[in-house]
């Protein structure tokens, strides 16, 4: 049988000897830990483990004896890090959009774009030239649930494991959103919690404030209030109108996106509640 | 006449040709232009320069022909760029302090700090070693009005020329602060207007920011509302708890309260509404 | 006639009065200073200044005036701040030459890539995506003179503005340079001074360094040694290997050779001696 | 007996199973593992653990333990994490040893400075403000050997854990470094590689950087080359003198070498060959 990786990862209530009682498994199943990170959530008495393997596995046997050595409603997933088979959505700005090609590409992000949705079709040009299908799903003259359903319908055919809000500016009702539990990640342009809601630009400029960011999370039904992934900043002087920080905004904007969406799908982000623990 | 360095501040209305009239002045007076910035506030139309000058000055004379040539209600300023006189305010944090302390002490901060008022006296010993005196004047017991006016007697004993609260954790009401229109400097433990309030690394810790930050700013009558002059930020990630952040958070504290106090005291940084001009 | 909006780019030798006498030529044309920004390097007693003006320009009049009011040799620009035309060079890296095509096709690169030049045919298929004629140029079997004739005779049909080297891993002879003086720009993979020459990530790795950069650069006769227009760092840690320095630095090289050129293109950049001027 | 915290710290030959048999020793003495970080570097087959143990210790029976189990030539250290006593070395410069001065005062560094000792008195008058004593060891007209022997006896007297060059501006020699064997903290004024030896600031400025640095490294016997401990950068631009990027660099040094110490004093250093390992 040939060398494998996998990545098993693990989420539990705290006690004496999880590592030492998760190790031993794994020493059992002659498996090499190439890396290793834990973390114990001390207000909450929570336990995370992530660890990388190489050798030959049989799953199942090894989740079964995790899951009786473990605590009760322990979380444990062994996983591939392949890539990732994502959907993106987006409306008329191209840079989230043209990043995400353009690293998918030459395979700098661990994902396989596999459809794109628009609002507009704007971006449509875009995307096929990268030989990528866009559905352009108009939000004009149909109410919200319609529109919606229309856009899960292309989602499903398509069974991606992850939703990507590339710059899409429509705000998801708590109906859409509960379908993909953790599995719709967005960029917000600003340094949340700083600037919830429109045009944080603006609000930024109107403030006077020296720095700008963008905040990539996931998802849930409060608007901006999702689990936090990654968060980068850019200085800003007295020069810049709401204009030009929103153009200078738009490179943080990106790499802020993408660095998230590679912690993601390399298995490194764990979501506990509101929280993420993202070994990095 | 020896030569001399002033520092030349301006801002009016706009219109066309200020920085060749400006500049003319200072030629016929002989005086040499060492740096020079403009700034353009379109959206106001409003014009702002600082000019470092090297000559002979003839002060009177020069602002009277700036008064005569500018738009009507310039705000013309010539200004020598020697230590300023300051006062500080703590409570008990002595990070801050320590920090403007040191640095005054070796002349890399362009300030003398002639006192330091506390409502606690736990930090009069280190103030105390650097030779400078130390006003305790509890806030325990009196009311909020006498407890201001006991401090507002102690600073006005010392004719300073800012007041800087340096982690001073007591709220001034307006009545205080209309006294020292943009004159009084805090730092603000947040990345504002992220967290504004109290308790802002408790704040930040339950958000799961990835990113916290401190902000130097004047005070006016809104806490935590006043002009930002500047603002920093570090990494953090899910290791923190609530007391690490704000382990974390002291030395951006530190750093940007210096920095802004550094750029405020070199004259480089011009109020203007709720926003600041900061020729860096 | 229309208003119009141009930049003027001087320098020339230091002497008291520079500002005014240069203002006070486009007062008398009627010309609105939209931002200037100056800087004296008084080591070698040199003046620069950039204007950006709005108005309607009689170019020769205003350059004939300044000529004969500025000191001799001062060097006297008024451009146009339009989309520059570029050549790319490339080799067989992706990132770079994705970025900038990616940016340039969207209008946040202010440049028309006009051709693209490989060693290799590696990123043909990348190019032509974007409609971009690509000219493949073996360096094998031909000595290096030849192919560097090779290369220029392509290069000249296209009269280009700018030479970029996008991860072009050939170094090129003094010959070639001299024909595009400060013309060509090249991103290192380091931060220079630091690790000049081959490898230098597997230097940066065998040295343990906690950060790694790039540069951004005019190229002259001397590798890796003109002037720098910008630099930028990330942080490693111990668990990088050679490699994975090499895919963190990707993302660096990117962004500080997109920021050179939005710098450069934009006539922020002025080069004296092995030292830039850049009027961020 | 009492709740103890203590951290063990390994480096050995890597092989499977090493993290199970180390934490099933940990288990088997009922320590709780609060945090624990590995790192593998296959390069060189090495394997390094760190790991923060609470409960009661039984520290010989338990390094018995891992002896036997772990690799011949295992390097096991069970340590209290208390504060280090350290000596300091300074020159003429205040803003390092002021610095640490400071944050050893109010204990946001985890060491005791039990003496600084000088080559010129410069720092005396500051040192004894904190009621420590200073040496003054000037170096004229005595021999180097002479002039180290006289620090070392002055060292000697006071056994410290850890020497720390804030701004010493002397070379010191192998044989005078032999004696502390990574136990030598220095911080240097450039962002090593880059502008390693004397005056590195008017390097950087001949050379047009846009950024400068500091590194904090171990001192062995080649000057500059010892491993790196941490590293920051701030940017500079063409309006700074060689004397404004040394005052700029100022903050850098103090906080790359604050920080440096704070990891070192930690215990979260492991140093190998020439490399650190840094379990932040």
């Amino acid at each position: 049988m040939a060398e494998q990786r996998k990545v098993l990862i693990i989420d539990c209530a705290d006690s004496t000897g999880l590592i030492a009682k998760i190790t031993n498994i794994c020493f059992e199943h002659k498996l090499n830990i190439v890396r290793n990170d834990e973390f114990v959530d001390s207000e909450h008495s929570r336990f995370f483990m992530r660890t990388e393997l190489e050798g030959s596995f049989s799953d199942s046997e090894i989740i079964d004896q995790l899951t009786k050595t473990l605590p009760t409603n322990a979380n444990i997933r062994l996983v591939e890090t392949g890539r990732k088979k994502i959907v993106l959505m987006v409306t008329k700005e191209p840079h989230c959009l043209g990043e995400l090609l353009m690293k998918s590409l030459y395979g700098s992000l661990n994902a396989e774009i596999v459809a794109v949705i628009g609002n507009y079709d704007t971006l449509q040009q875009l995307t096929e030239k990268f030989g990528i299908p866009f559905h352009h799903i108009p939000h004009k003259d149909v109410d919200r649930e319609t529109h919606e359903q229309e856009i899960k319908n292309i989602i499903d055919r398509y069974t991606p494991e992850y939703l990507v809000l590339a710059k899409f500016m429509r705000i998801l009702t708590e109906g859409f959103v509960k379908n993909y539990p953790n599995k719709i990640i967005n960029i917000h342009h600003s340094f949340l919690p700083a600037f919830v809601g429109a045009k944080p630009y603006h609000q930024a400029y109107q403030r006077g404030v020296k720095i700008i960011g963008a905040t990539a999370h996931f998802v849930n039904n409060n608007l901006d209030e999702g689990p936090i992934i990654s968060q980068d900043v850019i200085p800003v002087d007295h020069r810049y109108s709401a204009e030009q920080m929103a153009d200078a905004g738009r490179h943080v904007e990106e790499s802020v996106l993408t660095h998230a969406l590679q912690q993601v799908f390399n298995e490194k982000v764990l979501v506990y509640g509101n929280r993420t623990v993202v070994f990095d």
